[in-house]
């Protein structure tokens, strides 16, 4: 059944007031699909349609609404009612969204939590933004050494509805040192006697609280990891993160990627919600440098004047190519740039490889070169009124000029990691403005010295 | 320890022929660093280290290698060496591989295979590629409605060091069609006596073997599921996926994407493994467009060639502001449609919401040209010998071209969209052309009508 059958049928029973049969048709319903649904109701029935849902579901769907909506909806609620549901959710939920709430709301909320989740939330907010603490729950099981698989097992009986996951174990010494980790499936086939620590796995993969979210999120990758244990600067364990939480990392990164390869600053917000004047001043400072940037392109057609005015055909011809030239030297540019970015990003490409990049981009380019060059020629010589030698000239540019695009394209971008700046602004628009440039110079050279015009 | 040190570590001991301790030493690194450890060595030494792995680890190694190395050391190792390997991979992994491998191949590893993991392997193989089929894997656990939880289990005891995941269990009728899930730790939590029908959870989310893997993708991080039942066109169950395959589909489904935003058609390969000439190939076929594409503007100069030729302080004027309007156009336009993309692909955005969309970004237009305009203006005014008529002739071509560039950059992705045509393809390059003409025409369009010449 679709979302808009879905909320038809619901939206029915909300009109006609049946609540009871409104809350039954919720009981089938997944907690992002509930959430889906708050998300088209008005402020007032959202309220009465939440109250609805039983006490554990609530809160998971509490998690999954949008924040303006959550927002409004704790003020609704109360702060009471508001905090049993802080109460209910896991940390991490928890604390994403306190982190989007004002401090003066949440210092509201937490002075009505009891005393040991306030001071654990409180901790959580203080880690570094996109930093792992920000992201980990504590919601895992551990076992201390000496723990029998028995009493192991029992322990996971009984703490088990609480934990996001209970697939690995994590055994820790008496200062809460991480040693190792075991397996569910390993308790579940060992004796009952046996100790935990000779289950487990010594070579454990963790990351520190400080450590940013795209580091954890390329080892998690790297590794296939279900779950990853996050430990202070005394290798204690602190929390884990799991890896759904992690897929939200990762599109958060691309995102900032796709949005800094378009000379944009990177937004917090999805498209719809952020406002203009934010859209805008994301958007306003690359555009002004590399507006100021391109006056300097221009400048090189004002130096090569001559060229426009010596023989007028030849002039008109020359500039009539210029679109092209910058165009196809910008894609040539954008592409190899493109790739070398996200080699970098995926960890396929390291600086130390711009040996190998830049042979192979060269003869990538020699082969696209001679065959864009020659469309080019016979395209104008046959289908313009312009002569061979026009033809000639305009080919010859754009030859040198895929060369030199393709070598910029993949060479800023591992400059840009080797000086640890971000390899994603070195991409489409500032390799454009570059490579305009140099298209232009080599357009004006050509010309100059093939129709013999002093510059 | 970082990775240099344990390569210098391992070949020491590799150079001085010291088999025992390096087989010691292995057994320490995690599966994934083995197989990048042997990236590193010739076709020789990883047929030797290869062989120094415990059988249970070798398979897990031989998962993680490349390609190319996976293939050679097949044939170094012999046939019933290498289907031994298979045999002891996951089945998503092993099809994984075996896809790469030349059909010849393929038929001769798997007619050293057992007749039913031939006949399952076979089975995988005929799932349309990026479908959700050929990246399931079989080894889940299954239970039949009227198992009781000591029963179930039991199974899980038995079965468990065969499987994937144990987070899950997935109930079937005597049909096999998928009744309801449940979870382990409802299990451990339930009394032995308990029918598993009585815990299930019914409102299962799945997909069916055909569907496209970006879709699976799709729902695993809509609902932050750490695995997802694949079915048939009889809703029966026959495979799983787990969300660590669903990270790598992710990132392939990203880099798709950024390839398409930078006219590429996209490869199957890292960067540094794919070759030249494959590279050239996919990059040609949309420079040739857009190089053919651009010819059009270029035309539109030709056009107005009598502004280029009245006043030639003029003319030049104009022309060499040509790059920075083309530029500052295209980035703009090129905003517009990355955030436009974007949005779709993580499904924020729908085409009908192209009123608001558009709404927003006029208005950011506006902002964006009063500033960027005012900026120019004042700089050519100011800092070049032209005077106040050219400054307001390119200001005001700028103010509309930035109009229209955001215009059209948010509107063509949404219109792919609706459509069904892919949205990436309506990025920066694309873009990029259509708005160089509409700057041109603008700008000559105003230049005329400012300075009185006849078009």
């Amino acid at each position: 059944m679709d979302f808009e059958r879905i909320k038809a049928k619901l939206d029915a029973l909300l009109d006609a007031g049946r609540k009871a049969e409104l809350r039954g048709a919720l009981t089938m319903l997944n907690e992002v699909d509930i959430a889906e649904y708050l998300q088209t109701l008005d402020n007032e029935k959202v309220l009465m349609v939440f109250r609805l849902l039983p006490k554990d579901t609530s809160a998971e769907v509490f998690a999954y609404m949008d924040d303006d909506q959550r927002t409004q909806l704790m003020e609704a609620l109360g702060d009471e009612e508001a905090m049993r549901i802080i109460d209910e959710m896991f940390v991490d939920d928890a604390v994403d969204f306190l982190e989007e709430l004002p401090a003066g709301v949440v210092k509201r909320m937490l002075a009505g939590a009891d005393p040991a989740r306030r001071e654990l939330l409180n901790q959580f907010l203080r880690y570094p933004e996109n930093s792992a603490g920000r992201i980990m729950t504590i919601e895992y099981v551990d076992l201390h050494v000496g723990t029998t698989v028995g009493q192991a097992m029992a322990e996971i009986r009984r703490t088990a509805p609480d934990k996001e996951t209970i697939n690995t174990l994590y055994i820790l010494d008496s200062r809460r040192v991480l040693l190792g980790t075991v397996g569910l499936r390993q308790l579940l086939l060992a004796d009952d006697g046996k100790r935990v620590e000779e289950l487990m796995n010594q070579q454990v993969i963790s990351v520190r609280t400080t450590d940013d979210q795209e580091l954890v999120a390329d080892t998690v990758r790297k590794y296939d990891l279900l779950s990853i244990p996050v430990v202070d600067g005394e290798d204690r364990l602190v929390g884990i993160i799991t890896v759904d939480d992690i897929v939200d990392v990762i599109e958060e990164e691309n995102t900032e990627d796709f949005e800094k390869m378009a000379a944009m600053l990177p937004s917090d917000d999805t498209y719809l919600k952020t406002g203009v004047l934010t859209l805008a001043r994301n958007r306003l400072p690359w555009l002004l440098i590399l507006m100021i940037s391109a006056t300097f392109t221009g400048s090189i057609i004002t130096h090569f004047e001559d060229v426009l005015q010596s023989a007028a055909a030849i002039g008109v011809a020359i500039v009539s190519c210029i679109p092209m030239l910058m165009d196809t030297g910008g894609n040539c540019g954008a592409q190899a740039s493109t790739l070398t970015i996200r080699g970098l990003a995926l960890g396929e490409v390291a600086p130390r490889d711009i040996g190998r990049v830049l042979w192979k981009e060269l003869r990538v380019a020699l082969l696209l070169g001679v065959v864009l060059s020659l469309v080019n020629f016979l395209r104008i010589w046959f289908l313009t009124p312009y002569d061979r030698d026009v033809a000639f000239v305009v080919s010859l540019a754009m030859f040198f000029t895929i060369i030199i695009a393709k070598a910029i394209g993949c060479s800023l971008p591992l400059a840009a990691k080797a000086l640890h700046l971000d390899p994603a602004l070195m991409a489409s628009p500032i390799i454009t403005t570059v490579v305009d440039a140099a298209s232009l110079m080599i357009l004006f050279t050509i010309a100059t010295q093939m129709f013999h015009i002093g510059a």
